[in-house]
């Protein structure tokens, strides 16, 4: 195609149907990028149209585009000068997955996290009517992120406030995994309605009898006693937390989103716009399993075997045996493993959404109700759950197991999801006990373990595993000596990744190596007896320092008197802009390098 | 009264004019020992005839009430078994001011923050449907738990999964401020209506021309063409959530209250009672001015000087000189000091509700956008927010000051409620930065430091103060050295009740204090200075010791590499269950006898 878009200015001298080939060839873009360097598929392609219309109608960045969790804004990075670095997508040096502040000014606020844009874009009108700016807020949320209770916050707070925030409510029915709960289901029923139909025939025949940016269709649907707003909106929820409604309109209609956008940005309050997407538009494969093909890994990125698959077949085996076992999911079911699961145990299988607070209180409550509830989440999403880990599970002592994916670094996905905060919130709580397995066998044996385990327990492990080992039976609080060495330096491994890089150093310097699969509690009789004899101690971690395990190492050892050295190699206190596993690790010296350095300083 | 209620079984024996006895009983009850003990008084006046026909109708402890935040609780603790030790409300010994499953087998659930009871109940509906247990289970909710994102979820799930939950929702049109948000509005508007008033009489006539037990008023309402139905319910935000709406009903009806939970007990999905009470009925003054009487401190409790009030001060004046300052609260507008504020400065002080993940994300748009957010919480509620402090704020470094409340011990409200996990869920967050005022003229100095101080920042501190002290002017990063003593041992203080504790050591052991005024960073330039020159150390704070600040500073002295000795004085690896600041500082050895014998042995 011919048009170079170098800047949102570049779009605005478009006409529709140049629009609309811009599209097409955004839509091939992000594919064969996608396919290259993983990402997330179908969401980017459902929001072409939206996104496009979007930057036709408001000027970035004065006017804000808050896009919810980023899944979407392929094609705002797209538009606003960022097409020569899409090559690098979610690569180092290349462009983040996610909106990034510090990549563009025209990503107003960073969101790796679902749910958020609410708050985010009232906080901007707020300060926008406050310092007298003169400029439009724009919110783009999935369906999907509207289950978050931080976006029901956030409605509230709009619905009482007042001020001109425009929602466009991206409804593709598909959060991450299969959408749940009441929200979808209203959402599907406008959605399916015969009303939808109705109606946009009806805003087909207003769009063509009206110029393009007049009087258009807002303000036909606003007429208070308007046909189309009688048929639509007699289902007003949105509408009873004071937030206009229009909707649903067509997502993949650049000249109907305009006219849309460019009503809305007249108004004066708060104002939904229920706009229907086709995720995965454009690629049959996506569009058929979208689900599927929400996050791609690149190649690259999928070494060894993941950890989610020993979950899922351990829990649908523990289930057949055990009628208590049930498997809790938020928005994450093929992600953290449950996929068949859902599938054998549809009863004992609950997806709720995109819903960390409530999956744990629920699953605290289960377990109070006699249960045995496993929460599958990744270790950036519990951060979500922090208070409700503490209150609702530790200070009764609830027998919910926690099955943490993608803990520590997680390569592409970069800053925002970087899982190396969960040993530290973990091993803060009074009760809660931690355990980190090195590979697929480890972590069967730890849940099996689980089963007969009546007190909160957390088991974190990144995406994957590379080598496997032969392990001694689990043992409360105990750990397991991977490699008895004759110098007096013994290497303290927390998880998988960290006995990797001790391995490698042990070719150089006859350390001795431990696999610490408990984390807390320490095991402090191998820890006193080690001392006795006068051992140093290195750790090792995919976490950070700071009340991590290490730190927790060094501490006992301070506190028994023994004067034992001891030294930690964990992440420091830095957020990680990495996007490889590798690289992540490398930045923060948390390689058999630095180890074997480390090593010899001590013998 | 004649009538001596030992379990829920004396109740059902009542008729309907023994039962309004009961509740007066129940009411003088209360008032006399909340003005005595201190305590939640208004909420609880609101749900005494709403908890005795709850009794009357259910069947406890097979049948489970889970009452949200607990605030309502105090007529179930009398009605089951709980009359004798009522008057050791909020004391040692006594009963806890919330539901505690450890106090009784009719607390079904621990509750002492907002929002959970939906999660609950619906945990709880799950576990006896799959265990084949025939059981009720109700939650009752007010209005202001409603405002929360985690209740939201719930509603989300238990609208999806069709197990009949009977949800309460106690509607006094009160949080703990003053309600605040769309949720409100629109029960409001449900409450004003013609329609309740019209409703009010329908239901008389239709309770009075049918057996109390028989074929009542949730019948006909459920009529989906009758008449109540369609007048009541053309507002049905609930039932698009999938959730059977009845209501509203009069909260202090105890012959209306039994009739409707009887029908509701026969429903097999999920119902909400919309049910209107007075907050702080029966007492004159608290249903006036229900906000002050929400919470009552008992006389001992209240020592020294608040905290809050300076900082509602100088926010006040921050306000009238810089036009960017903006308070933040939720719901805790009087607890926090911005009552005054809300009054000086309406356009800049905003009260989001019971939702401190929203107001935590707000607050980072406001910075984003230009303003200066001060965000007033207890410490213990912005567990909620971690999450977004993490991901929202601190990632991309925004200039949000916590001003963090109720930190450490706070006594009567117990376990729930203790702010001792702050300095650890804080400190690990790159790129914060953490504070401790000791007392009210240093917090004053911290947020005249604020003002100038462009990153995330947290200000932690108890309720109140009892020493006033002269300070050396804030500087980033530096302590400030008390005491200069002629021993080599160097007491290390976070807050002022550390500070107390080391000041009154200091009567015997010439020790040297410094005010720990930073937690995070340390200031490593002394810490070097009086490592080089021998010094032990010893630490003291008001928090958990892992990932607190004690620990830091042992992992940083054991980097450093001068081999000094250092230890903490801190809470340990447990939940505080003391009702009193002393007992909960005694307990962890946080003492001036404990911190002498240290002192001494390492002298």
């Amino acid at each position: 195609m011919d048009i170079e878009i170098k800047t949102p200015q570049d779009i605005k001298r478009l006409n529709i149907k140049q629009l609309n080939e811009l599209c097409g060839h955004f839509r091939e873009r992000i594919i064969s990028t996608v396919e290259t360097n993983g990402g997330h598929l179908s969401s980017n392609l459902g929001a072409i149209e939206l996104s496009v219309a979007l930057h036709y109608v408001f000027d970035c960045p004065r006017d804000k585009i808050v896009f919810d969790v980023g899944h979407q804004a392929y094609t705002h990075k797209l538009i606003t000068g960022r097409g020569d670095m899409f090559d690098g997508l979610r690569k180092n040096g290349g462009i983040s997955g996610f909106p990034l502040p510090g990549e563009s000014e025209y990503d107003p606020f960073i969101a790796g996290h679902a749910s958020t844009s609410l708050s985010v874009a009232l906080g901007f009108a707020e300060a926008a009517a406050r310092l007298d700016r003169d400029e439009h807020v724009v919110a783009v949320i999935g369906d999907g992120a509207l289950t978050g209770g931080l976006a029901y916050e956030a409605l509230n707070a709009i619905g009482s406030e007042r001020l001109p925030v425009i929602i466009v409510l991206n409804d593709n029915n598909m959060s991450i995994s299969k959408n749940v709960g009441a929200m979808s289901k209203y959402l599907t029923r406008l959605r399916l309605s015969k009303r939808y139909i109705r109606m946009k025939s009806e805003i087909k025949r207003a769009v063509s009898i009206i110029p393009l940016f007049g009087d258009g269709v807002l303000s036909l649907l606003d007429k208070s006693k308007g046909f189309l707003k009688r048929v639509v909106l007699s289902n007003k929820m949105f509408e009873e937390m004071g937030i206009s409604y229009y909707g649903p309109f067509d997502g993949h209609n650049v000249a109907e989103l305009i006219d849309m956008f460019e009503q809305a940005k007249k108004k004066n309050g708060p104002v939904i716009l229920h706009v229907i997407t086709d995720k995965g538009k454009g690629l049959s494969s996506a569009a058929n399993d979208p689900e599927h093909s929400h996050g791609i890994s690149s190649c690259e990125g999928s070494r060894g075997e993941d950890f989610s698959a020993v979950l899922g077949e351990f829990l649908i085996e523990a289930a057949n045996r055990d009628k208590r076992v049930t498997a809790i999911t938020a928005a994450m079911s093929i992600g953290t493993g449950l996929e068949k699961f859902a599938t054998a145990h549809p009863d004992k299988f609950k997806d709720v959404g995109i819903a960390e607070e409530h999956a744990v209180t629920y699953s605290a409550a289960l377990a109070a109700g006699g249960l045995k509830p496993y929460f599958a989440v990744y270790s950036t999403f519990l951060q979500r759950g922090f208070d409700e880990l503490l209150h609702d599970v530790c200070i009764c002592g609830y027998p919910v197991t926690f099955c943490i994916d993608r803990a520590g670094v997680v390569g592409a996905d970069g800053v925002t999801h970087q899982g190396v905060f969960d040993l530290s919130y973990l091993s803060m709580l009074p009760g809660m006990t931690v355990m980190c397995p090195t590979d697929g066998d480890e972590l069967k044996a730890m849940l099996e373990f689980s089963l007969g385990f009546d007190a909160p327990l957390a088991i974190r492990y990144p995406k994957s595993y590379v080598v496997t080992r032969k392990h001694s039976p689990i043992e409360y609080g105990k750990w397991e000596t991977v490699r008895e060495g004759g110098s007096r330096v013994t290497v303290l491994c927390a998880g998988g990744r960290a006995l990797d890089v001790a391995e490698k150093a042990a070719e150089k310097s006859d350390i001795t190596i431990v696999n610490a699969r408990f984390v807390k509690p320490l095991d402090e009789a191998f820890l006193r007896a080690r001392a006795e004899r006068g051992d140093a101690f290195i750790t090792v971690e995919d976490n950070i320092a700071r009340g991590g395990f290490g730190e927790s190492v060094a501490v006992f050892l301070n506190k028994s008197g023994y004067g034992a050295k001891c030294v930690t190699l964990a992440h420091g206190d830095a957020f990680i802009d990495d996007r490889t596993v590798e690289g992540g690790l490398e930045k923060s010296g948390i390689t058999e390098e630095n180890l074997s350095r480390l090593i010899k300083s001590l013998e």
